[in-house]
C-alpha cells in the first residue's frame, strides 16, 4: 500500500505537538521500541517501513504486525527520512494512538509507587524517567505543571519502550492533593533540604508518591507544603546537584529495593 | 576590548572537535557552569559577554575574572549568538584550556573509586556521568575506545560544571590492564549478567574501577575478561535494561555509600 501527499503531510505533523494533538496520534520508531510496543500488546494504527533501510532484524517485526491485522505501508526513503527523527534511521516506525492521561480514569488502588514530576522541562529527562519508572516498578507517571509532553519523538526514543508499560497522567495539584488525601498515599518531596532514605518510610503496605521538581528551580513551594516527608541522596559538595533524571531514578531504585515486594 | 573577524572564526570553529584539537581550547557557557569553573580555580583563557544579554547576576562573575586578570572581551549578540549553543544564551561564555589527558600523568595513588567509559557515544549521557562522578568522589574517569570527546558544548553543559572537578583521560585497555595490575585496583563490570553490589567488594582500602560500556552493546569481550566481577542493578522485567548513564549513577552512588570514607 502506498500513501498519498496528504497522508505524508498529516504524518510530517505528528512530529509536532500540534499535529499530535489535533490526531491523537504519535510515533514511535526503530525496532527495539516496536519490539517493546508489541511485547506490552500496544496495536500501532499504521506501520510504515522503508525495504532499502530495514534489516534482517525487522523482518520478524513487520510479519508480527500483519498477523495483528495492522496496515503495513511501503514509503520510499526520501519520505521516511522526512518522518524519521532518528539520527540513522532504521527504516520502520509506527503511528500509535495517544492513550488517555485523566488521572481520575487511571488510577488503580494497586499502585504502591507513583512518580510526579513537576515542571520537568528536558524531553531526554523524562524520557529516560519514564524508563525507570517502568524498571523500579512506578506504574503510574503524573505530570503537573508545565512538564514537557510524553508523546514527542525525542521522549519517546529516551524511554526505549519503558513508555508503553506505565500510565502517564496529566493533572494539577488539587486534583493530586485529593488523591493523595483520599488514598492515603505518602507524598516524598526529591528536596536537597531533605534527609536520606530510610526503610521505615516505605515499609509495609505504605503508597509511595515520589515528586520530582524542574531542572532549574526543583519543587514548588505549593507542592512542598503538600508533602509530609522531603528525602535527599548524600553526595560531595564538588557538584551543587545531581541531573533530576539521575537523581530520581537512584531514589526510585531505593524505594523499589527498601519496598516489600 | 573588540575582537577581529579571524578571532571570531577561531571561536566559532571551537563548537568542533577538530577546531578544539588544533586550539586546545574548549567552551564552557553560562553563568552557573562559569560559577563552577572559578570554584575549582579553573582560569579560562578569554571571557566573552554580551552587554545586551546578561543579567546581574552576571556582574559579580564578570568582576571575578577582571580581578584575576583574565581578558574580557564584549560581543554584539550577533556574533555571541554564532558562538553560543544554548537554547537560551545567558550572554556570557569563555574559553579555557583542554587539560592534559595522559594516564600515566594524571594518575594519582590517592584515587579510591574511577570510573571507566568504554564506546560511550551520547554526549548527554558522558555529561551527566562526568557530573555524576564528582558528586560520588569519582575523582578519575577514563574514557576508552570510541567514547565522545568530553569537551563539546553538548558534553560540557550536562556536567553543570561536574567536568571542573574530575580529572578525565584518554586511554586504550593496555594502559588500563597494566594500571590496575601495579596498583591492584579491582576493576568491576556494570554488566546485566552480574549480581548485586555487595559491601564486601568495596569496604576496606580496596581500590574500585568500575566500567561502564556503549549504549547499544555494554562493555566489549575484552573489558569483560579484564574484569573480575560484574555487578548489575536488580530491576523489573518491564524495560531490558536502564539508561547507561543512569545505570552508571546508580551504581556509583551505591559503592560510594558503601565505601569506608
Amino acid at each position: 500500500v502506498s500513501i498519498t501527499r496528504n497522508e505524508l503531510k498529516n504524518l510530517r505533523a505528528l512530529k509536532t505537538k500540534k499535529g499530535r494533538r489535533e490526531q491523537a496520534l504519535f510515533i514511535a520508531e526503530g525496532i527495539r521500541i516496536l519490539e517493546e510496543a508489541l511485547r506490552f500488546k500496544i496495536v500501532p494504527k499504521t506501520v510504515f517501513y522503508c525495504p532499502e533501510m530495514i534489516n534482517l532484524r525487522a523482518e520478524p517485526l513487520l510479519k508480527q504486525f500483519q498477523k495483528l491485522s495492522v496496515r503495513l505501508n511501503k514509503l520510499p526513503a526520501k519520505d521516511f527520512e522526512a518522518i524519521s527523527d532518528a539520527e540513522t534511521p532504521q527504516g520502520v516506525l509506527a503511528t500509535i494512538s495517544v492513550p488517555e492521561s485523566d488521572l481520575k480514569k487511571l488510577y488503580r488502588r494497586s499502585y504502591r509507587r507513583i512518580l510526579l514530576c513537576e515542571h520537568l522541562a528536558d524531553p531526554g529527562n523524562l524520557g529516560t524517567l519514564l524508563r525507570s519508572a517502568a524498571a523500579f516498578g512506578f506504574g503510574l507517571v503524573i505530570l503537573t505543571g508545565s512538564s514537557v509532553e510524553p508523546y514527542s519523538p525525542k521522549v519517546v526514543r529516551s524511554t526505549v519502550g519503558g513508555l508503553f508499560s506505565v500510565k502517564i497522567a496529566r493533572s494539577n495539584l488539587t486534583e493530586i492533593a485529593e488523591l493523595i488525601r483520599e488514598e492515603q498515599i505518602r507524598l516524598v518531596a526529591a528536596d536537597s533540604s531533605g534527609k536520606s532514605l530510610r526503610k521505615g518510610l516505605v515499609a509495609g503496605s505504605t503508597k509511595i508518591m515520589l515528586a520530582l521538581g524542574s531542572e532549574a528551580h526543583g519543587l514548588s513551594a505549593d507542592l512542598m507544603k503538600l508533602a509530609k516527608v522531603r528525602i535527599r541522596i548524600m553526595h560531595t559538595d564538588r557538584v551543587e546537584s545531581l541531573n533530576v533524571a539521575v537523581a530520581g531514578s537512584i531514589l526510585m531504585k531505593d524505594i523499589y529495593e527498601l519496598s516489600d515486594r
